[in-house]
């Protein structure tokens, strides 16, 4: 698998596009995921200006040797290339495009990189506008969440010019351990919903099954590892199982919490579901889960690891 | 993995509750599989009396060194221990408790396997019947299709006494390569179904996942490398991915030939979800598998691999 | 409409196959149904003798004019006739084919008729052996729910032989309002089964269509008069209303108390899905409803009316 | 039930907020279904000029005394209202917004009206525009299909100012046989995605349960008779029938041409999950319903009338 792998996985060219070395860093939200990431910039030599709409935030990142800025602008001044991580769409368009945005204040030559999880089409409206005023844009959504995040071992899949996604390298290897890149603009998007898609399906299918062997009898221990030496192993049953006790390092071991919260599975589902509606293409297991995980949100479980719907499915109030 | 696996993995023991050694095999049912087994039990030395109602099956297993029987009575004549592997509940249950079948026949002390895939309640059923007769009775499923059981690479989840289960051991790993003690009687049959229907959910949802990224553009290999990479991975994804070419190895890259069957899938996951409903146990995305693989077997797919469905979702000729 | 029922909605016939006329009757099941028919049949001036495990039960018959009887025998002493509703298969099948049970004890001649709702299965068993001991035998379940059973309208839906059939109309129609002759013995089982799904699907395809609409921001009573005007009306819609408040008499309105409770929909979702396993119908929309039925009797809603459904799709605590 | 819907039907005002008398109507898009409503209105005394980017369409539509103009703006020359049907969201948001569109060449006080099926945030797109240019603006979609269409049969459901759809109403009557105002603007387009999403899994269930009942030996017509005298009767199984034979008039029983076609399904089950998906509603049956009349599209019955998937469900060549 890692041999299957490495035409993908791409290392640092000898001879970038650029002589050019990249060494200040505008950062664009510093939350729960980037507070973390642009302390790993600032850990591998990289000078980082951070701006937040939250200054509590803002503060925080400062005591891991992020200087605040009060402003996008303000963050770009003198900056090689920005970082974003941002919560929505709306949120990633505005940041971008809007008049007080990333675009209208970049320097040219500067290189943009989005890790934020958007529709493809977020990217695919953003890049022409940056190439048309000069600068680099690459999506780089990543996997891993915030434990990831803290310990610089995220994955990044990119979408972009292949010269731009090189010169990003040496960045995205300060914050994480895998960078793939996927293809064009927004690519980086459709590899990682795809992913999360697919994480989100199997995951609830060990549920199911574990749940259902679990109550005809089986110890879970035993069952779990026949799964696990047969053709049902996944992530899901090797290191996530939803089951709780059996592997203490995943969420369902710690009362679910930490992980990949529910309500972002959700997100992640509803912007794949979106976007299989824009080309027709056909997932009936995966409209079945994002119903469901949609469901357990609904229910008040959306702060909880998304394998809580084990608990769901267990459920026997009857 | 391989270490947490061990608890279950049973080794020999030294010395069984038995200190006879079992060299006289009667085998039920010389078809696809069941030709490849007893042929590799004869490899490994035992002595192997074979009863099909076919005769050319029986003819066929004649020219690998299997004594052909007119008989369950005449199979089991001078035998030690009898293997079985039979296509369904009934011919299962008639086969064991019908007048003329093995519980009938079977000298005390002999020791029954049956590796057929059925409902778990055929199992339970029989083996109070076996036990008031004195002999020893396991259910021991298979995973591992006609290649497995050509190479002895079968995995066998068996159910029952663990003393039979031990007993059983120089049998199965003349037939097969992996050995799970899951529990009670019909325990074997529970995992295997559980297993099964993972692997049936997993797999569809990897063409589903598969056929939206490479719907919006993304290079085949390029995506299949990230899931591999990521969250998202499994027996599917690394070992049996759906879209041709990908796995030289997969049935999807020989024709969707060989491999698993999908009208083989429609029944374990039909048995699946008849355990469920028993025990009412949801299965939400099981439900829905098991009616897209039918529908699949309907539109006269039965014969291909069950990764075939990754086929019927990328078709378009609207 | 009416017009396209008539050939199936039989009259009673002139002249039976038998000048005999049923006078005396044996009820087997006084629960919250057969309670109120078997006291229908006594007001329609037919002798009952009733029978059921609960010495309750029986008593509270007694104020309806049944008289009491100790066992199934006992209740069969002179009986023309009898008339079962029994909670499950092997209810049924213990009653009707056990060494105490009904075949064994009744005269020939006499006609029996279960109103149980069964797997189609259960009368198919039952028949050859009443045929056998010279009792005619039809399958009768009921649609209607308590308050049909009170109020004398419930729906027959039978299967057997049209001789039988006919024979069974003056009873039938002491206690209900619509008697259906559907086929062979089996056959009344089948379309309760298919009736009861499709209503379980559009009740809860109701529940989503109403939920959704008006999370849009529209009234209520405005998208439900815009529905029952159009193509997508039905029962659900026009007398069953998922949503409380706009059908005074649906049991939405009295806090989905009373109507068909959702674990008895369960029940009979189980019942059809397991013949639609048996005779591998695909029934896609049928077996998610059955997934989210099971799950809403496993959060502890089981003895809510089954359009509870839409409470728990409205949900939202995120 | 002709009386719940009173409040909501209404009926001509004996005054509208305008003394004005609308006599002169361009209309936008004369093709399968608006040929049919510009012809109605002409038939009601309606001076109709006609603008579609197809010529031939034009001149068809001239045979019924429909004014041909060669674009927008000739049409609207004149005009006191306007009525369009157009294909897709884009389509109208250009047809409207553009700057050759209708709001910028339509004359102070006229009335616009769209019966195209559009997401509900086009209307609200267009709304605020046209305020501000001082035309009023509807939204009103049908249903009854292009058989509708021709025999003024239509219900139209509309959203927006009451006075605006009072003013309409001469219009609407002219073209159909039932006019609801739903609330504000948009509301048309969410009564109509909400009705044909439950018309579209109601009738899914229609053919499941059918074909279910079928298999298992029932006359089909005897099935249907049961289903419309009970609980599951609905305007799928009194009027539109998926099995051919039964309703003569339905499009099973004319070899599934004609009716709503299949495309159109899925294109109004999109526009509905997409509006779940915006506002988080589940839609359970929904989705899985959208997901299985997409692959009878893709499979290539696009074309047939969307009760075709009764014939997929019931394919048997395994």
């Amino acid at each position: 698998m890692a041999g299957r792998a490495t035409h993908c996985l791409l290392t640092i060219p000898k001879r970038g596009y650029s002589s050019k070395v990249d060494k200040n860093v505008a950062f664009l939200g510093l939350g729960n995921m980037g507070g973390f990431m642009a302390a790993n910039l600032v850990k591998k030599g990289f000078t980082v200006k951070g701006y937040d709409p939250s200054s509590d935030a803002v503060k925080a990142a400062a005591k891991n040797g992020i200087t605040g800025a009060s402003s996008i602008a303000a963050a770009l001044d003198g900056a090689d290339a920005l970082v974003s991580i941002l919560p929505s769409n709306k949120v990633v368009l505005d940041a971008y495009l809007g008049k007080d945005g990333v675009v209208a204040h970049a320097a040219k030559g500067t290189l943009l990189i989005d890790s934020s999880t958007v529709d493809p089409n977020v990217p695919k409206q953003i890049y022409p506008v940056a190439i048309e005023n000069g600068v680099g844009f690459i999506d780089a959504p990543v996997s891993g969440g915030t434990m990831g995040a803290q310990n610089a071992t995220l994955a990044f899949m990119s979408g972009g010019r292949k010269g731009d996604f090189e010169r990003s390298l040496p960045m995205l290897k300060a914050m994480g351990a895998k960078q793939f890149h996927c293809g064009d603009i927004g690519s980086g998007q459709v590899a990682k919903l795809a992913n999360n898609m697919l994480m989100g399906i199997t995951g609830m299918a060990t549920a199911e099954c574990m749940n259902m062997g679990i109550k005809m009898g089986l110890d879970p221990q035993v069952l779990l590892d026949v799964l696990n030496n047969s053709s049902a192993r996944s992530w899901s049953t090797e290191v996530y199982c939803p089951v709780p006790g059996l592997i203490p390092t995943a969420p369902s071991s710690k009362n679910y919490d930490g992980g990949f919260k529910n309500e972002l599975m959700v997100k992640d589902l509803e912007l794949a579901s979106g976007m299989a509606l824009g080309i027709r293409s056909p997932i009936p297991l995966g409209a079945v889960a994002t119903q469901l995980y949609r469901m357990a949100q609904t229910r008040g479980f959306g702060q909880k690891d998304f394998s809580y719907i084990y608990q769901l499915l267990k459920e026997d109030k009857q």
